[in-house]
Parts: C-alpha cells; structure tokens; sequence
C-alpha cells in the first residue's frame, strides 16, 4: 500500500483524486489546498487541510498545482518521502533542493466536468535515484497502464509536442466550428471526420496519413479557399499549407 | 431496390462500393474505371468495365473521379438517371447540363487500407429537384445514418473546413511527431491525448475546450517553446498562438 498525499484543488489534482481513490494498492491519505472549498467534495473519503504544517508524513506527496507556483511553493515543503509534481513544462531541478524530487506528469488534457479513463492515460516518471523511480513507477502503475521513464529535458519536449496536437489542434477545431457557424452548417457534421483523423494516427503515421490540395499541390483549390477565408484564418492557411508542401517536396 | 453504378477506383470509389455491396437496398449494378486494374478485386460481385459506352442504365450513377477531373469526365456521359459526384469542392453546376446533375458527398478521410465504418459518415446531398433528392436522400440512408441537404456553397464551405480540422491538424500531429523523433520520445505516448483533444469536441465546444499558455497568455511558456522550436514550427507556433490569444482576448 503505497501512502499519497495530494496538494492543489484545480482540474489535474481532482482527476489524480478520483482515480486514487478507485484503487486498492494506494492510500490517499490527504489533500491540501489554500482554497479548501475546492476539496470539500472529498472530505468524507479523505483528510482536507488548507494549512501546510498540517500535512502527514506519507510515501509521496503530489504537488498538482499551477506551473508557475511550483518552485515558490516547494519552497514552503519540509516534508520527508518523494514530492513530486504534475507538470510537463516545469524541471525537476525547480523543486526544493531540501525535498526528494520526483515527477508524476499524466500526459492528457483535463476538464473539470468530463471524466477520463486513467488506465489510458501515459504518466511520465522521474526522479533522483533507482528507489524512488521503482516507487513512483509503482504508484503510476496502480492507476494507468501506460508508465513511461521520462527526463526533464525529454518532457519539456514532450509538453511542447503537445501544445501542438491539444492546443493548436483545437484551436483549428475553432476555425472549423466558425466557418460553419457563418454558413449555418451545423458543427456536428465535421464531429466524425475529426475522430477519424486522430484515430487513423494511432494506427499510422501522420506522415503517410496526410491528405489535402496542400499535400497534392493543388494550387487552384488553394487560392479559391484563400479567397474565401478572413485575415487571420487566411494567413494559417497559408503558412499551414506551405508547411505541409515543404514537407513533401 | 436503387440500382447505383460507380465511375471511378480510388479510395472513395472502393469505400462507397464495399458499402453498397454490404446493403440489401441497394443493387450496385456495375463499375466503371479506365484503369481496369483497380477495381478488378469486384468482378466477381458487380460488372466491370473501362469503357463508358458500356455503361447500363440505373437510377444513380456516382461520379467518384478526382475534383479536377470531374467537368472535364461528365462532358463524356449520356446516361440517363441522377448523375452525382463525390467531391466537396466542386460545384453541381460543374457537371455536364445535358446531365440530371446530383451531389452525394461523404465527409470522411479515406484511405486505401483502412477500413470505416459507413454508418458514421455524414453524406452530403444535393440536387436539381424533389424527386432527385428523394431518392440520393433514400441511397445515403441505407448507407448512413447521417445524411444532410446541403447547397454547392455550403459544401465548399464544408470542404475548406474540413482542411483545417482534417489536413492542418494532420500536419501539427506530424509536427508533434517529429518533436518526439528528435528527442527519442515514442510517438505513441501522444495518442490518448490527441484522441481525447478530438473526443472532448464532439461534446463540449472548441471554444470551451481551449487550453493552453496562449488561452492562459503565460508569455514565459510561449517564449520557451518559441526557443525551441526550428524556424518553420517557430512561425507556426506563433501564429496559432496570437490566433488563439485574439480569440479570447
């Protein structure tokens, strides 16, 4: 049994909550947060505290917190056991040279109101020394089937590649959602098309999956979608399209 | 029973007849390819031919060419029957006047040896009168349980946002994936993320959805990431997030 404290109250923190509490290997023993109405939901099945010098010793403690409070606040821990936290933009080295350092970053995008499969989701390890990486791993293991051995510097890059593929992505789901909206088409008609075009890469790779008067040179259709668009739509367009053409020249 | 013949042997021609082959309301009577060779795999289903004035009557005929070749390829047909191609960006009105010109255009991204599920493909109808769309109406029912009346304008409108949620963020997830080529990342530990970006759409809207150091204007992250990134991804990481950063200012 593997003894977990959680700090923080916001979309990531919740999610680890849920899926530790589903699980026998691990006790969550506590949760902290300055702003304790966040935690309440949970207070029948776990300790709540907004106060640190209240925190139980435990195995690992999770700092789940915004990026940019990490290294401030690891700087108020003094508390034995691993501490990890849960970004994928922050080093490890930011962490308090005081704490057993250690990182517990799931790699997927949270929303407060839409529950995920934490079995699906890949948790990126690491940590100072072979102990600690055997605990987290193990810790990782009780909640998803996809644990990955990851350094700092591989998991900045990893948070970057998926600013790429979440955040972009969506944001061209926007430009999508607002070309219907213009033309009073309903958004749902590009929902399967959307699926199918993450699902296919999963099985292949975006390379070969790629498709599209970009991909084929096919300027006449290029300038006519060109002609269609506004400004700022017009200008991704464009470079999103040369991109691609280098890609496969 | 509507008897269908197919013109064409690419990827929408051969999805659209393993779908009218599976279905009992719909008799696909012959294809038609000048490369004979790429629907020889039917012959022993429905007739094949590469010479259009072998062509039999039936009540609809799909037009399943590539979308330059489609004015051009119906200039050459005298059949009787709905005349309808395939493509989302060219106009009815491209087809041959002395034709009963019609649309039947599936939304979805086809590849050659990926299988798909046609009941979920939105197909997109129209044509010159009532009785024509009746009966494309009737033939995409049996197919799919999706099936909208759409205008020529509106579909281009489709077809340019489907280059934005299909082919652009194809080309981020092959970004993505050459940031984890070049640190030694598998690719695979992006999957759940960039299926869970596309499944979090179909039910919250993109502009809900929005996550990220753009939507957030956490300037430290973009200017790390911009450090990075090569020129090309530089450019486009900047764009989208000014993009985004308008969007929610």
């Amino acid at each position: 049994m593997i003894r977990v404290s959680i700090l923080g109250g916001g979309n990531v923190a919740t999610h680890l909550i849920d899926a530790f509490l589903k699980v026998d290997d691990v006790e969550l023993v506590q949760i902290y947060s300055r702003n304790i109405e966040a935690i309440e939901p949970f207070k029948n099945d776990v300790k709540i505290t907004d106060a640190l010098q209240n925190l139980i010793p435990v195995d690992v403690t999770i700092i789940a917190i915004s990026d940019d409070a990490i290294a401030e606040f690891s700087n108020q821990l003094s508390i034995d056991g691993i501490v990890a936290h849960t970004s994928g933009s922050v080093a490890m080295a930011n962490l308090n040279d005081s704490l057993t350092k250690g990182i517990f970053y799931p790699l997927q995008t949270f929303s407060k109101d839409k529950s995920v499969d934490f079995s699906d989701i890949p948790i990126c390890i690491e940590a100072e020394n072979e102990a600690s990486i055997i605990l987290l791993k193990k810790l990782a293991s009780a909640i998803s089937t996809k644990v990955y051995e990851i350094d700092s510097d591989q998991r900045i890059e990893i948070h970057l590649a998926a600013v790429f593929v979440n955040n972009f992505t969506n944001h061209l789901y926007q430009i999508g959602n607002s070309i219907c909206d213009e033309h009073k088409i309903p958004f749902e008609i590009l929902h399967p098309l959307i699926k199918e075009t993450a699902n296919k890469v999963q099985e292949i790779s975006p390379k070969d999956a790629q498709t599209g008067p970009a991909k084929r040179n096919d300027l006449k259709t290029i300038e006519k979608h060109i002609a269609q668009l506004s400004t700022q739509e017009k200008e991704i367009y464009t470079l999103l399209s040369n991109s691609i053409s280098k890609t496969y020249r």
